[in-house]
């Protein structure tokens, strides 16, 4: 008998779960399941073929936004301890939700929960200066219009930050932008209207993270011009779509600085945090779906190579085993992220974060292609929807920095903060050992000591 | 700075855990890193050399329990829920507890909490009857005696408990004992007074897991007979040891059953939950442990291959990265499953504790074995307590059932438990999605559809 | 300084290679660096986008093809000792330019040594009647037309040949086909104009091996309806295609089947061995095509993140030696495998085949994942040839069978050949050491004996 | 139907092999399966118990060693380039004779092929003097003594040789030593009666790999004391043993010295490359040897967890295959690097050496660890030598220089080696690819571009 969404959050979890959050919880689920999941391919059918897959956007997702909307589900990311009008969920509520989102390719926008939408609103609603969430907070969390981040650039090592380019110049009352982007994910959306874009105000600021800052530039602003779409594994993600964009001489005006001058990583830092666990937990949802996948083909009657159904061969099953505990282990660390984010903040729960943001990916990354595997040629292709969520997933071995520049600084700071406290310990412990021997009269058994010592 | 252990309790754990918890907590930590650890080269030699290590036990150890005892740490392990006159604790709790003891060889001894006493206490005080309880488990938990629970067999497969051979025959007012028995660890030493021995009372009885009983047997009756002691890889565990022995013709009272027979399934199982848990946390603090000595290697002034100090190495520092986020995880995944133990019981939690009993130990190895790499020869010898770790976890992944087996059951049982309700879903979300298709009148569009159709 | 390809040959591969051979080799690796890698981004470029893709083809490929045969690169992969009039090279020294190939995605079209043509060509040599060969393979080794070869059906497990479910019913003089075909690929191109369609004339057959025959159908045959094409990843791999074609009452006259009723079976084993060797050491050239490619990031001047060049980082360093010693691994498993077929036939060289067959792209794979990570975002993307290599080397791990079902069969085939020399060997070494410890009157050394032998 | 060992020489290695050598080969596999494994536990009970275990030596081992000789089996290992009055072996046909000794403890030293005596014999016979031969050389070839390489150091970090501290000063017609040695190898033995000794005699010399000298040490030399040997997770070695020694101004002539001042890292690298392959192969046939217990295991009819004896499990056939194909990969590395070194010298095959060092022993303790663990708690014991093996297999991962340290030189060294070539040629293929285009006149086609070009 199948049990709700709710019911299956882990017992270690629930005392941080309100009633209200597992009421939505179950209502997300059913949404995610009934609604948004079937919707997928009428979505893929409506976007088109050619050109015609960048201009305007399927008219199902306006219906589910509807739908979602009306039962409640809509902007639940946004923490309840940064934003007071909003759902009023914590991040670890949310990251339950997530989890559901992230089986269906369009159930995140349906709720307006969709990045990078979701990163900037929490920008604008910790940073922004009133007028700023006016223009355009207000449209955003109504889901009336979408935004970008840009961040990335070619030809730079994009994995720190301090490499940005892009120069953002006062001149007068207003400032200069030139510079490139690319990867600048969601620049395909004709609804995107807004563009945070990360460039260098003070390129010789001695401290090298205070040199950036963060800028509004609307979308239509001349000087701006989008060269092409980049795609991921063959996959052009139209309509929204990931830009290459050139700035020449972009002027913006002098308040469309986001927080003041220097200010760009302070942002950025705050924004990754949650943003991470929202992309760790949807990971783990694409798991889960491609898990049943996995066990509905398991279980298909007509598939039985040599005899046997697959279900009962050994190999698969030590799959699905394999695939439980991972996905499972891999829940808990987001979790336990979330709850230290609702309550300290992110910044002290880096190691946590960073954690989340290595392991996940690789777990769901494995999920997949085991589903994919089991499926043959058809796990490649287009009849299901794996394929894709894989080449998306990889992507976030990659995005906000690779994997190995992650473990790097995970590894450093372990190492840093432990290695005093660590050595010492070892020492003190050796010479509590030296002191017992001496101290009880006992001799150190030495192999062979015996006979060798005797000898000399 | 230093953190004490309460302090770093996983946020998402704390809820469950008591003051009074926390405080015995630390106290744990201080007692195994300042007294236990320092005591494990004496307790080696003090065991001695060739068949001295056979006789008697290192006095340290007595030293040892009776400032535990003293400082309140004393059979912490008595789950609450099964015991009213322990020290009160949630296998939650203890599990935390033992953690810090698995950084020592002889810390659990210390606390009496060592296995496999600590089982066959539970057995005693969940199933025990008032005589058996008061001969066995009083002296058990003074810690004035030891025991042994003899399951595996010489050429049966032992991952499969309904294979066991040795016969339990009825004959009058006592039960006779023919077989033979391996792996019994704990029979070298001269302090383990009883045996806890699953046998086959009743090898006609239609439902296999009804055909075994456990019966006790004093260590000093006649008719058993210790061949020889097993090592694990080069390590003998005198005094300890793990017996090879047989049985023939052993007399046994009546009332010597425990539970009844036909019942040794059942009492296995009950006991096998928490002591799994147990096992799992000891592993994850023998991992910190080895994560400690790497760090201290890393740091070390004398190491500088190739002019780089080891912690400025990039493949070193992923190593504690991986280490530090596989640990993390394991160790959520094992509390999660101890709070469902506690909330339910050992036989609601079978999915959480295999989950811990699979992939604990396996992270767990690989944390030490890079610890030795990074050791060097020194690593595989005796100067550090890494080589000798790594073998008996090895065994982690062999006893109570191979790893295979466990991940064929979670194979099995997830597949069972979930395919008709996934079956069923995927198949309602592509009828929902035809439906949708037919509803909306969009037309599926199919890759090269456009040129193929026309053609034909 | 740079060393040609037939300087590079293994050296315990260099007997087995003719002075002829490695010129032509060296050849081949000057035509794939400097003629068709530049010319596959054009390639791309003229397939065009939208429904286009499907008409016609580059005019780069007809360009290239001209080139090569001047040069003399043309049905090398014929082996010599198959077909008296080819280009008279052996199974390795092909294999050692099918490396060079596989760098590049037109390069074998080029030299008319592309799937499925080459497998189709090898059957028509060995197994076609006269007429057959004069319509047939005479075009495709002049490269004027393509041909496909249809095995694959929807909903069966295709890992199995003996579950094909396509009917090829005998009525008076032609056969009647009814059925469907997935994943025919080359289907797309209107130059391919036979396939080969694997069915089943003999249901009845006692011997499930023998219900199969293969047929011959011009392309243009009534009847035959392709559906759609599918995706690799996103990638539609224009104008060749893989389609879903349905046979409804297709007429094909008595002379189109090839060898004869029930022959099938055996035509696909003659056809799959030197095939799975090409698919190798292509998937070795795109392997070695990658690390060139990993290796030109990992010195780009530009990238430096946390100020060092991505050459100086360990870890990745780490990964051009793993992907050095696997790839060098491989390409020796591949070689001495064609050198068994050259000697023998593909039927004695099942093991070698498969160990082939599995380990080249688990190599490949991960040696492309990881140049992807190196390169960021624009390892996903469209502008260096990483994701679709991989998403194409993806495909091998299922063609043909998934790895599992290989090394299921390979497993099972070494365990039935060895079992009983192994067991019997162990044996007599079991009593050959009983006899030296008796014959030699030494006493077995028991640990712990002494003592508990005494005991008792 | 069993092979013999000639029979199984890989097809592609066979124009290597000498019919002397392939009689050779098979009367080496006879030998070791007929005499050496079933000899091993009679050896290790000869060892005895406690401090016996460093007296004296088995006697099996002499009587082995007469019949090793009169069947011709002796100092194989001496490759005919290197030593004319050898058995004139090539290093290649040795390593095919070095697997099968591989199997067993103690057929190496039978056939006086043992090292570090190999190593040992090889120095002398490349850089010996006359008398240093006539002394040293003609006592080891005929089995009479054995020898020791003492290289590693306490608190150094011994992959990097450069760090060596013993000093071997000058004073006046003598040598004087002062330092430690620890884990040297062989010292435990009695018939150990002289060692090669790394050291310093030019510490200043600005080349810092031309400060170190070797020179030799009768065993007996006053000053030199052994203070005990060390354990391999557990296995004391004896009587061999690894030993911890310090020298106290011990005096040797100045004519010990072997080569002369400041050429002891240049005899080292000489030494190392053919025991680097012995030791590989060694680790193949251990492997073999640990997949035939596999194979026993699965087919042993006592063995039925849940019914399906355990060759019918699908995961263990999987590692079965999976443990075929990695050691054949492995043989074909080790085998051409052999090859190699036979044409050219160990120094132009580093890259080939290095990764037969790195890939065979993780290769080899995979194999090994998957027999242990079908075995269960019998595998990790003293009744099968797989536990022992796994040990001492687990040290080649270590000595010699750790892993991580040949990974990061064989990674830099093909990065340096290939960067140039790699960078320009891809450099070249990029320009040819816009001389393509512009010079065809044909446009690239950009994904999006069509709209967003249009746009603006």
């Amino acid at each position: 008998m199948s049990t709700s969404a709710s019911q299956n959050i882990p017992p270690i979890a629930l005392p941080f779960v309100s009633e209200r959050a597992k009421k939505l919880l179950d209502v997300v689920e059913r949404f995610v399941h009934e609604e948004c999941i079937p919707a997928d391919p009428v979505f893929f059918s409506q976007v088109g073929t050619g050109d015609a897959r960048w201009h305007g956007h399927p008219s199902i997702i306006d219906e589910l936004k509807k739908k979602a909307r009306t039962l409640g589900m809509w902007n639940m990311f946004l923490p309840k301890n940064h934003y007071k009008n909003g759902p009023q969920f914590t991040n670890l509520e949310y990251a339950l939700m997530a989890e559901y989102l992230g089986k269906s390719t369009i159930a995140s926008e349906a709720c307006n929960c969709s990045p990078p939408d979701t990163g900037n609103m929490e920008v604008f609603a910790r940073y922004g200066s009133p007028a700023q969430k006016d223009q355009w907070l207000k449209p955003l969390m109504e889901g009336e219009i979408r935004s970008a981040f840009l961040m990335t650039e070619p030809n730079i090592a994009s994995s720190d930050g301090s490499n940005i380019q892009l120069r953002i110049e006062r001149r007068g009352d207003y400032y200069l932008l030139n510079g490139s982007k690319t990867w600048a994910s969601g620049t395909g959306d004709e609804r995107c209207k807004v563009y945070l874009v990360m460039g260098k105000t003070n390129p010789d600021h001695p401290d090298q993270y205070r040199r950036q800052s963060i800028i509004l530039v609307p979308s239509d602003t001349p000087g701006m011009k989008i060269h092409r779409m980049l795609s991921v594994y063959g996959y052009d993600d139209a309509p929204h779509g990931h830009g290459q964009i050139t700035f020449t001489n972009v002027k913006v005006p002098l308040d469309a600085l986001i927080l003041g001058e220097g200010r760009g990583f302070e942002i950025m830092q705050g924004r990754l945090g949650p943003g991470r666990i929202h992309h760790a937990m949807r990971a783990i949802g694409a798991a889960e779906y491609a898990l049943e996948w996995l066990i509905n083909r398991l279980n298909d009657e007509r598939k039985k190579p040599f005899g046997k159904r697959l279900s009962e061969h050994g190999v698969l099953l030590e799959w699905v085993a394999k695939s439980r505990i991972e996905i499972d282990a891999s829940r808990l660390i987001v979790l336990n992220a979330a709850i230290k984010i609702d309550q300290m903040d992110a910044k002290f729960a880096l190691k946590e974060i960073a954690a989340a943001k290595i392991k996940v990916p690789q777990v769901a990354l494995e999920v997949v292609d085991r589903a994919i595997q089991v499926h043959g040629a058809l796990g490649v292709g287009q009849d299901t929807p794996l394929a894709s969520m894989w080449a998306h997933l990889r992507t976030l071995r990659i995005a906000d920095g690779p994997d190995e520049a992650h473990l790097q600084q995970l590894g450093r700071r372990e190492n840093k903060q432990r290695k005093d406290e660590v050595k010492r310990r070892l020492a003190q412990q050796q010479a509590k050992t030296e002191f017992l021997f001496h101290s009880m009269g006992v001799d150190r058994k030495e192999l062979g000591a015996a006979k060798f010592n005797a000898k000399l």
